[in-house]
């Protein structure tokens, strides 16, 4: 860790309360800078921090202002941890599963493919040892973290031609991040980084077959479906993706304790209006997708189950190296291995009727 | 609604901001009292409004205290929301549907027969129109509402007998509230209201043949396995519960805005992290009902689909005679639709792969 960045981070966020007389202290005027991953025109994902800055400054009579900038204007999308670590910005809105380079572990907190789904994580976060273990993996890099907004389950992505079979995945050009893009190279595929403004191009060039990003209402601001009309479900590599408000360490350590209680409660409640905005917005998205000629296509049970298997072949070869993603794995796994169980009983028998009674009956 | 229960109600709530000094107006030192409908042993019934009163003492440096009582205590559990309208008490942790003897438009905000589930229900209700319609509903009992816990899918209860087809429920006593008493009425069974403490005894006697309550980590505490073995999903009259804070309006309008934002933020706190703690409860709860010797059963596809017809027309009669009802179910009706046309394909198409490979590979 860098000492210098660590004073740095200590020195943009105490002067504020240090500088108070002894009265006012507990209701400091504060003045954060909050850096997002995202681009405004992704304004679910964008909205998340907008609303927790508003919810703060509601709770604090505007003492404590937070201002949200767009991937880019202060640092890039995927320098938002570094951002926060060195103290450039207070807080960041990002996902973690961006910073797998620094260690696997990160992945855990965001996405894992075949993992926990959106109420899962809520369940081994908050009840199941989840909290604990990301404190212990962000405290590593001066941060504290809170969850913050999950997309629900994705879809599996945009393909220019069928993929029915593992032949088809041979060889076939996909951009998909992280350790879905491990999976898909056990599978013979050919997992490639594409930065987002050339991935339109590039599909039309055939430079790629194939690209994921989130689900209908995002994906169908990228125009894919004219150019990679298989629109393929389930995005088995992330079952829900969980992005986090993290902050500096000093700079969280220095508010009051009022006002770490707001910030906490604003993240919650952001972390569960993302879904509900996904959940609402999805349905007319994938209508309209559809009109404008998606082929909406489930993914063959030869692939998932080949990608079962490659998934925790991967988890189990990841542990051996890295003792941070064993121990986590292992609470995880055996959390979800429970929740799976369980979800097939009054969840799941649920849905499958009513979903399908919905459509066939009256 | 009754000119004095409300100007009691102002009494109650007003002084304590009315009386101090200017300067210290927007933070006064306030005192409520919350009414649970609930006894502490349903430790996380009882446990969320105790985690909004811990979150919104922490957010106003302890100046607005809300204590709670349990069930009785002050009122009974299902003279919440009267004692609320009245100002009895500032606030309630109670369930809507509790009051559908007034309205049965209430029972949309906790739980319909076929209705959402609990991430459905979220979505409808932050972004589909659904607090909107909650606040005209609860506006004209005197009432602001907050959304602050769910269950998650119910349990279809517990029966001494096997229940293979329509024949068998006929006749049958079952302790079951609400519409879903409605529904099985239609089916032919006899719905029965029996004191809670009361229900195990009256399964022994067989003066109850059987009792639906929540799902396992609940039920377990009340011992129906040793009586009434044969333990029934989905609950298809409760795909998700929702419990509310039922805020006197005077009491709230008094509040200062940033003890309104405090309390907000702190109900979709607790909202959340209810299902989480159901959640993770749940399975080992289930684990120890089966090794009790509990026989877990599906309703067969003749029982629900016939549910489903008797549902919906229950819903079509009740929108004939109660404009309000009829006005909020087309609503709910249209948003449920398309979020199950949604949901089939990435949540649904993920959980039916996962659940099952979870438990027959590796």
């Amino acid at each position: 860790m860098n000492r210098r960045a660590l004073l740095g981070a200590a020195a943009t966020a105490a002067p504020a309360a240090l500088a108070m007389p002894a009265l006012a202290q507990s209701a400091p005027e504060l003045r954060w800078r909050l850096t997002s991953s995202f681009p405004r025109n992704l304004d679910i994902l964008y909205g998340a921090p907008e609303m927790i800055a508003r919810r703060v400054a509601a709770m604090t009579d505007n003492k404590f202002q937070i201002r949200v900038f767009p991937a880019g204007e202060i640092v890039g999308g995927l320098q938002a941890l570094d951002a926060v670590q060195a103290g450039t910005v207070e807080c960041a809105h990002t996902a973690p599963y961006y910073y797998v380079g620094k260690d696997p572990a990160f992945a855990f907190f965001t996405a894992m493919p075949f993992g926990l789904n959106t109420r899962m994580f809520n369940a081994w976060y908050r009840h199941g040892g989840g909290a604990a273990l990301a404190a212990e993996l962000f405290g590593t890099y001066n941060i504290v973290a809170f969850t913050a907004g999950d997309t629900g389950a994705q879809m599996g992505g945009w393909f220019r031609k069928e993929v029915k079979t593992l032949a088809d995945l041979q060889g076939l050009k996909f951009r998909v991040a992280g350790f879905a893009g491990q999976v898909f190279a056990r599978l013979g595929a050919v997992p490639t980084q594409v930065a987002a403004a050339d991935i339109y191009p590039s599909l039309e060039r055939g430079t790629l077959d194939a690209v994921e990003f989130v689900g209908p209402y995002d994906d169908e601001k990228l125009g894919f479906s004219r150019v990679a009309p298989n629109y393929y479900f389930p995005g088995f590599f992330e079952p829900g993706a969980r992005l986090h408000l993290m902050v500096n360490k000093a700079a969280f350590e220095a508010l009051p304790t009022a006002y770490k209680a707001a910030l906490e409660a604003a993240c919650a409640e952001a972390d569960q209006d993302m879904t509900a905005r996904y959940d609402a917005a999805n349905p007319q998205a994938l209508r309209r997708l559809i009109a404008a000629g998606t082929q909406l296509r489930p993914f063959s049970r030869e692939i998932l189950s080949a990608a079962w298997k490659a998934t925790h072949e991967l988890y189990d070869e990841t542990g051996a190296k890295n003792e941070r993603f064993k121990t986590i794995w292992e609470s995880y796994r055996r959390f979800r291995d429970d929740e799976y169980t369980w979800f097939r009983v009054a969840e799941n028998s649920f849905d499958n009727f009513a979903f399908t009674a919905s459509q066939t009956v009256r």
